[in-house]
């Protein structure tokens, strides 16, 4: 998607592969740049395409002769080898530029190259935000390439270790709270919001998205560990001060 | 202090023991209210109170007798028992209203109701917010008692059980982060900016505080080991995937 950048006034032909809620998100602000696009995925999603002013192909051949400037890769990250497998990318009639969008960045990458033909340009991006979280615009959130929002220039690799630090952590405790149940009370701080809502967001994502930050990620086992570390930690610490501080359980007043 | 509740136009003198953040940013509030403060600590804040017009008691036994209408507690958790040891409390002259505004409740209560003379009234309260979470007023932030916030009643166990699943979970999530020494990143998401957050702000707390959280109420060790199976369970799940999808790892496109 860097390319709209160096053509501010044109607009392209941007074909999607992959039209979940993601894909959707994106497709909404694509239009209203003047985009004109196109979809195909493995669920049916031809309805909300029509809806949407979208062309949609049920038929991957036809959708990759639809002469795409752009083709942008939206699947879920464990789906990714299937559906490039399904499709005849060596069969590409013209140049185009692969963009992905998944949440990790090595293991795109490496696939992209396996696959595609030898004159396909390809960007890994990773927009940081979601319907969610942008859903009052995606201004001053960061993106792995567009313009509109902040943009981030790394490699693949520094992607996926800060990611694996940051995103796949705030899943991982995410999920951990919705493991835990927790809710509201009346007597919340707002730092006991902050993790209600956390989880909340949390779960909305799939657990395949989940899955995908940690599998797909040569750097989310670490910090998983890390993770357990930290908490032994914590743990050991207040099991010392149980022991120091025995005269509490002993109401020693 | 839900007596002021009662006498909304008059004002009150307040004794405060324990100066320490907390109790000044309450006394910055309760000057502006219109109260007469008087305050005593083992630490030594005469200056901080001569400079708030809060008149300074080194010694207990004058704080004791300033004829305080309320005496409010803002020692730590952990040097309560202490604190009210090195008093002579059965000296005083008059029927007071002892509230503490302590992070834990049935503790405090228990405390209290074995060491102050039988006619003296108690209240239990606990401001669920601090200097950092109010700096901006305390409007609509729940108070388990005080006027121009949000009132809540409840006992002393049910408010130990509700705050072992939400305050002392924040501060040991935000502990457990502050060991693995997160750091906002330029490609932080939302969530995980909040995390950063939730761990800034814990740490400006002492570990004393979060000790107490942990040490005097007894719900927090069935909340501490629920965290800890949770993470479990999370864990295996990433880990059953693991060996489900093989195929990731061995890359088979």
């Amino acid at each position: 998607m860097s390319t709209s950048s160096s053509c501010q006034s044109s607009t392209l032909k941007i074909g999607i592969i992959g039209f979940g809620p993601f894909a959707q998100f994106l497709a909404k602000t694509m239009i209203k740049q003047g985009h004109t696009l196109r979809a195909t995925s493995r669920s049916d999603h031809s309805q909300l395409c029509q809806d949407l002013g979208i062309s949609y192909f049920r038929n991957a051949i036809t959708f990759l002769e639809a002469d795409n400037d752009v083709i942008l890769i939206c699947t879920s990250i464990l789906s990714l080898p299937e559906v490039l497998k399904s499709m005849p990318l060596h069969g590409l009639k013209r140049q185009t530029l692969f963009a992905d969008v998944l949440s990790v960045k090595e293991y795109p990458r490496d696939l992209l190259l396996k696959v595609l033909p030898e004159e396909s340009d390809i960007l890994c991006t990773h927009p940081m935000f979601g319907p969610e979280s942008a859903k009052d615009g995606w201004k001053d959130l960061a993106f792995v390439y567009d313009k509109g929002c902040r943009m981030l220039e790394m490699s693949c690799e520094e992607h996926d270790k800060m990611a694996a630090r940051s995103q796949f952590l705030t899943h991982t405790i995410g999920r951990v709270l919705s493991e835990m149940e927790i809710k509201s009370t009346p007597i919340s701080t707002k730092g006991f919001e902050s993790l209600v809502q956390l989880k909340e967001v949390t779960v909305k994502d799939s657990f395949d998205l989940f899955s995908g930050l940690f599998l797909c990620n040569r750097f989310a086992k670490e910090e998983l560990k890390n993770l357990e570390i930290s908490f032994e930690k914590v743990k050991l610490k207040l099991l010392d001060m149980m022991n120091v501080r025995q005269d509490i359980n002993d109401s020693n007043l």
